[in-house]
């Protein structure tokens, strides 16, 4: 798939087919999750990739009592009613793993600092998504977890952060949100 | 090209061409960026073109003086050798701005809240660095930048965030690196 189909091609997608993803299509993706810049190229990801029906449950059942917590938080209505099954039910789910240490010289800056590693594990999310999408799979960049729960139920190291729970799977529907106009957005110095 | 290529073959770029980048190629890019993901789809991003050679400059001489003081801090000997001639002779620097507030629910986590912009932001740079890729142009992700220096040179609000300074132009020659092979970084849970 032409690169540029890919990326304004891809929606998020939150209801998945039940059917296995293929090892080889695991692979590609990691693979090219693995490609994206870091800084330094310090490579500051590590991928877990969950199949395993009751971690999903686990993780599932968890996302629900943080979702009931932001709701409570934020009063935001859309969360309360947001259904959040795709975690359970996405074939796949793949933890993108980030270590701190691994942030390159911007550890050292007065602000913003040691933020490096979650910027190159968010680059790898997005070649993973764009991955998925030419290999006709669907996925879901999710986040409303707590990342000390997460670490429990996998039993991570405590000095590694789940960046990100990529869910995926055949797509049953995907979104079809849209993108304000880049021009109304854009600023130039010339 | 297609997109695993494209994944695969991009690398960081430290040495351009001076020729121009045509206004087209960096709509192009910019629209790459635009399609990104983000939490709630709050589009978190927006983009300043820098072409003028006196502003480039400036952030050149910025982060010469930034380079210095991180040198200093970590004591790491590549930094200090470390040429940042592609700030000043990339044709353009693409400002990709974040905006904190729009970072969803992630924001009323206890661990890591408020996080999301920066993720949306990063997918969208990686989404831009594909781009010019596909188009035949090296880039480069800089980040060795106070944010606040930045904002000044730039009169950004204050309420922004420069989330990275991509330098875009034709190649000179571009990074070799390579990764680890992500099966060692895998673990999977069956």
């Amino acid at each position: 798939m032409d690169v540029f189909t890919a990326i304004s091609g891809r929606r998020s997608c939150r209801k998945f087919h039940p059917e296995a993803v293929s090892d080889a299509e695991i692979e590609k993706i990691l693979e090219a999750g693995n490609w994206a810049p870091s800084p330094a190229n310090q490579q500051p990801w590590e991928f877990i990739v969950i199949t395993n029906t009751g971690i999903k449950e686990r993780i599932f059942s968890e996302s629900e009592v943080c979702k009931k917590k932001l709701f409570e938080r934020s009063g935001w209505k859309w969360l309360e009613k947001f259904p959040l099954d795709f975690v359970k039910d996405a074939p796949v789910i793949i933890v993108v793993a980030g270590d701190p240490k691994k942030s390159g010289a911007d550890m050292f800056l007065d602000e913003g600092a040691g933020r490096g590693y979650l910027e190159g594990c968010s680059a790898a999310v997005q070649n993973m998504m764009l991955a998925a999408h030419a290999l006709g799979l669907g996925s879901l960049w999710f986040s409303l977890y707590e990342a000390g729960v997460v670490r429990q139920i996998l039993s991570m190291d405590a000095g590694k952060e789940p960046v990100a729970l990529l869910c995926i799977g055949k797509p049953v529907s995907t979104g079809a949100t849209k993108r304000k106009d880049f021009r109304e957005k854009t600023t130039y110095l010339r």
